[in-house]
């Protein structure tokens, strides 16, 4: 009988030191011993990939983004040296590959790729030899030659597409939490653990703030039907399993509450109401990959809008440059930008279909004295901006609206 | 007319900060505003390398030499990365390379790698298209795709490689002292610069422990003819021009005193004195890539043989285990082995022809009361093994016995 191929992922947090790594290597050997060709896909120990940012931005505030990914992608080639030695040194045959080397090819697009292929000649051939392969996650080559970085859920996206690529029977994600939550625990205590959801309701929960895995992670595995365990490298646990939707029952379930502050607000006022604008203004946001999340377009009397929208924080300043450069060539009024502001969302499947559960979330809000701002909806999520000083307040207030410490599992 | 092509290298020292690395990017940019094509090769800022070898003695005494080269080849990526950076934020275009990326092809001998190829094309075209090419030192690829490390000195050898296959005009070493002394200046506090050196006396001055550049880097720009300036990267200076030999005088001239404290020795006692047994031993050592330097085979009375010998001490503990391994094998009496020992060396062509010369280095060390161990000499260099506690008296007496601080230049 063949063996299985089991595809683990452990983030940085870990393989965060030294001690943490000779751990991990022992749950790897533990798997393999079970009869299973591992595959592992590591990140960057702890925090070494902010240092390194850190470090190219005391040379230069705006680095060339094709050096940042040679800087920023040796964080990962040094955790899976250190890893595989860690193997060794246990007894067991194990072998490290770069991205490049794991045949994870990408797009052109530095510190933002996207996976394009996965040549896993190599790695086939090191299952084969018996070894277990370590391979750095977040990064792959481009058809330069050029070493490329996956951007914000890289390693997740790496261990998904080689579990896709070799059709593997099972891919594991090791995180610092078992599983996700009805909310983020560290701020409702009452939170608990889903045992098993959807790939569109994780995909949202991922979206709309859920640390846990990616939400481009998320999509990739719908795409390829990889079932994903996200468990915790700490404790032992049953984890969170993300999979197809299950046979839904009529009833309508909010899985989780969710918020997300790493996000700022830009409004252009005064927009000439003719055809195209908001076109050119996102798809300027677009070339530059730059995801723009809520929007908003308000018609006022005099044939003039207001468009608002968010990004993430880390775009906050590139995306205000590029508006105010819009506005101008448009003829707006004025651009306004806001970064005080976060995000809360609920997410089910269905949820939008019955408006007594929006009607419930806002109700909550306003009970607790918070300000909506904005609100966005789609089939299975409602978000709404509020003020970043209230949103763990916004958060609790939803979760015991929906009753959320009595579904899913203790923790 | 043509673009000049220099070539340039910068060690650990050299790029050991932030500041430093903008420090490089500014001389960098002066050298090519004179009209120059410029190709870089960085080694690791400062103790990087050291730092990383640590961690992995963290996981295992013995780590795998592939895993260790995939760990150690991080530190001039890094430094590549920032490099490239500093020369973009000042203004000019600029590109950074992997050993890889740089076309450097390797034997399969991790740690330790011989260059066998430079595939240029890369580095060519970047060149054509006017960007400054900053290289990763120490670095190449084998046949099979893996990251390779080329041991001492790696960082000289991949910059006299580019120098050599790209036929560069000049080939410029940057290090923390302004070219090759008459002694090291730390002991000698009267050694003088030395302006022009061959590469037969640099390549012996280096092997006996001159740190300045690695003699297998001489041999090779001996190969292919490129003459290297070894300049200070901190201050001003004229340096000293390696080349071809100068039309020489009848006079011998002691160039230099060298000190080289990395050593050990190793005695098998009691050898049969059989056919063999030496070739026996070297081979084993050979095949471990070890480095035998001193050998010294003394005949006894009743048919056997004490044999010494000096490496490395960095392979000292290795080199012991397969003396012992053959010493076994072939009978001997035992093993006995001394890290306390360091050699002390003059060089110069032609030296040993003028016996005067080697008794007046014997009488200086005689007179210091400083024991000779071992001696070794070869056409253009004399050795002695004494006690490593002595070295730099050895060193003092022989530079003053000599007149050293009258030749050269002043510092």
């Amino acid at each position: 009988m063949m063996n299985k191929i089991i595809v683990q992922k452990y983030g940085g947090s870990s393989v965060a030191n030294i001690e943490r790594i000779k751990r991990v290597a022992e749950k790897i050997i533990e798997k393999a011993k079970e009869g299973n060709k591992m595959v592992v896909v590591v990140s960057a120990m702890g925090k070494t990939t902010d240092e390194l940012t850190k470090m190219a931005g005391q040379i230069t505030s705006s680095p060339n983004e094709r050096e940042l990914d040679m800087l920023i992608s040796t964080g990962e080639q040094v955790s899976i040296a250190l890893l595989t030695m860690a193997i060794h040194s246990l007894g067991r045959d194990a072998i490290s590959f770069t991205g490049m080397q794991a045949g994870i090819v990408t797009n052109t697009v530095h510190t933002k790729a996207k996976v394009s292929a996965v040549n896993h000649k190599k790695l086939k051939l090191a299952l084969e030899k018996g070894k277990i392969v370590i391979v750095a996650g977040f990064q792959g080559i481009d058809v330069n030659g050029d070493i490329t970085t996956l951007g914000r859920g890289g390693s997740d996206t790496t261990a998904i597409a080689l579990a896709a690529r070799l059709e593997a029977n099972g891919c594991e994600i090791y995180t610092d939490v078992d599983g996700v939550y009805t909310a983020d625990p560290r701020i409702v205590h009452t939170a608990r653990r889903i045992p098993v959801i959807s790939y569109d309701e994780m995909a949202e929960m991922a979206s709309l703030g859920a640390k846990v895995i990616h939400y481009r992670a998320i999509d990739l595995a719908r795409n390829y039907k990889v079932k994903i365990l996200v468990k915790s490298s700490f404790i032992e646990g049953k984890g969170t399993l993300i999979k197809e939707a299950a046979p839904m029952l009529e009833k309508v379930i909010v899985r989780g509450v969710t918020q997300e502050t790493n996000v700022g607000k830009i409004v252009i006022r005064g927009v000439p109401d003719v055809p195209g604008v908001a076109y050119k203004l996102f798809k300027a946001m677009a070339e530059k990959e730059i995801i723009v999340d809520m929007i908003i377009q308000s018609a006022h009397h005099n044939q003039v809008n207001d468009i608002a929208f968010t990004v993430a924080l880390n775009d906050f300043d590139k995306s205000i440059r590029i508006t105010k450069q819009i506005a101008k060539e448009i003829g707006a009024k004025e651009v306004i930008s806001e970064s005080e502001v976060a995000k809360v969302s609920i997410v089910g499947a269905g949820i939008t279909s019955d408006p007594a559960i929006a009607a419930r979330m806002f109700g909550a809000l306003a009970k607790e004295g918070v300000n909506i701002d904005m609100i966005s909806t789609s089939g299975i999520k409602i978000s709404c901006l509020v003020s970043s000083p209230r949103i763990e307040d916004a958060v609790r207030t939803i979760h015991k609206e929906f009753n959320l410490n009595k579904v899913g599992e203790e923790k």
